[in-house]
């Protein structure tokens, strides 16, 4: 059994999708786990309440298991990280995430500030030995299968042996919420030889090539969108998080600005449906802060219930495959 | 009147990609212009007569006036630059460039070997004053305008100064070639606020706001297929050349992936025609190399004729708004 922990108060759209999210969870999750309902009381009641009305007795039923925890702290979207987690030791925040340190907990997972997210994580749940910084691992669609994208913004500057790391972590993750037995490992180069690219991923192609994991080497833009370079197929794409998160943003807007000229162009919204679906981020749910001993699933700002939805199921596979246990291994190695 | 170099054996599909480029230009050029085709001459000959079986008489006449500059010695696309351009003085590549440091012509473009062309345009052409190196910008279609992206894969490792210098080339170039009157320059960062970025963004940030061009802060890898971010719209997105080669290699093969899947979901090649032929990088020809005193075209090594004759009519439009004399005026600022 699991018990996922959600931040009703983070998001956008708090707290009517973080509700809207668990009530869709908990219709898929078997009756041995349990969601936490982490967020101001009153507030969870009352939205609970709304929705609840003239919903179907077995949904009724189901929300009944919610655990409710109370949090009088609101972290903004606004607040700077460090603030908010000194100044507001009792939000949704800090409160879900030290419900895993304290042992009564397995996974937070939070649509809310994602900068109070990454430095509530990293200080209430550590970091695993042999890591500098947690890394952001966004999984991408291509015209084959997801791949893993690391790091997609949680660190800027990155040494070539923080690429490494984020290597390390990729591959657990593409092994345990990806599902491949031997994740192909690419860097994000301008060119595949090892000569090619700045001087961190210089020295991280010649770092990785001993690091006992898949590394296929250099792969450069073009294959991302592809999922596969001339070697082959790709599941983890190592990068800084500068680029991981231009790249993201970028993938995100150039697809709905291709329907659109499409649609301009007379071709029908059932046309490019699936699409829209394949492309759809909504589906792989959140991203998990990978390198925290424990499960913190970070969703965009903007996520729909499903997306939530997706993010707690995201938390309950990582505890299921014991991926932060796994991530504590391989950095041992 | 313009003279254009156009490097005959340079490219995957030379010489008869380029042969055939000229002999498109040589159709919408005014007959005042020249196109000197530089190339071992015996292989340009055969291939003109080869190509101009069957032409109509406009078009022999027209071809008549090219000058044919012979150039021994071949660069090859897996010839190191720094070796192309001592061992091979003679090829097309340095002979080509060099008749514009002789002023003997006013634009190079070429397919060929990218290093080689830019070692080359930078050893003979020399750089203008107050730049370390030169930049390569490219133009991405967008849902808007198209915008420049500088640096797109000449220097990976970029200073803040670095980045201000490319901001400085992308304003004249936006200027002369895309005829914007007051070019918007965004500094492509992985969040709006002064403060995100990597240490060489945050603080070229910083720099930009009192250079002197039409700076509207950073932008985020959503608005570049956009062409505007919040503020409006954005004319040329500054960024190292690593990040740049990353995205245009990406959004090169991102296009086709989509429309790989539309196709197999119904929507026929008519209906995408139109958006094809919207992000076809073809028709914005070639790349300038930007900081030489001079003009040097790059070319994507496969290039078709329409691409090359693009370039042709790039380098032109260099050359009639005196673009390279109004990067030395700009860095002089």
């Amino acid at each position: 059994m699991a018990r996922l922990a959600l931040d009703v108060m983070g998001g956008d759209h708090a707290p009517a999708a973080p509700i809207a999210a668990a009530l869709l969870a908990v219709q898929e999750l078997g009756s041995e786990h349990v969601i936490q309902l982490v967020g101001r009381e009153a507030v969870i009641r009352e939205q609970l309440d709304d929705q609840l009305r003239g919903a179907a007795p077995l949904v009724r039923e189901a929300a009944a298991r919610f655990e409710v925890v109370d949090a009088p702290d609101v972290i903004e979207m606004t607040d700077k990280p460090s603030v908010a987690i000194r100044g507001k030791p009792n939000s949704s925040m800090s409160l879900g995430i030290r419900l895993q340190a304290e042992g009564r907990s397995d996974a937070f997972i939070s649509a809310g500030n994602t900068g109070a997210q990454m430095a509530a994580s990293t200080f209430i749940l550590k970091l695993h030995e042999g890591l500098s910084r947690p890394a952001i691992g966004t999984v991408f669609p291509t015209a084959r299968q997801p791949v893993v994208v690391l790091d997609s913004g949680a660190n800027v500057d990155c040494s070539a042996a923080e690429l490494v790391q984020f290597a390390r972590l990729g591959h657990v993750y593409a092994r345990d919420i990806l599902g491949r037995a031997n994740p192909a490992v690419g860097l994000l180069s301008i060119g595949e030889e090892p000569e090619k690219g700045n001087a961190a991923v210089k020295e991280a192609h010649q770092l990785l090539l001993g690091a006992g994991l898949h590394f296929i080497g250099n792969i450069e833009g073009r294959d991302v969108p592809v999922g596969a370079c001339d070697r082959g197929p790709v599941d983890v794409v190592v990068c800084d998080g500068f680029t991981g998160n231009v790249l993201l943003k970028f993938y995100e807007s150039v697809g709905p600005m291709l329907f659109g000229m499409m649609m301009k162009n007379g071709v029908t919204k059932e046309q490019i449906g699936a699409i829209v679906h394949a492309l759809d981020y909504a589906k792989y749910g959140g991203a998990p802060l990978l390198g925290v001993r424990g499960v913190s699933i970070i969703c965009h700002g903007k996520s729909s219930p499903e997306a939530i939805k997706n993010g707690l199921l995201a938390g309950l596979r990582a505890v299921e495959t014991r991926m932060s246990h796994h991530i504590g291994e391989q950095l041992a190695k």
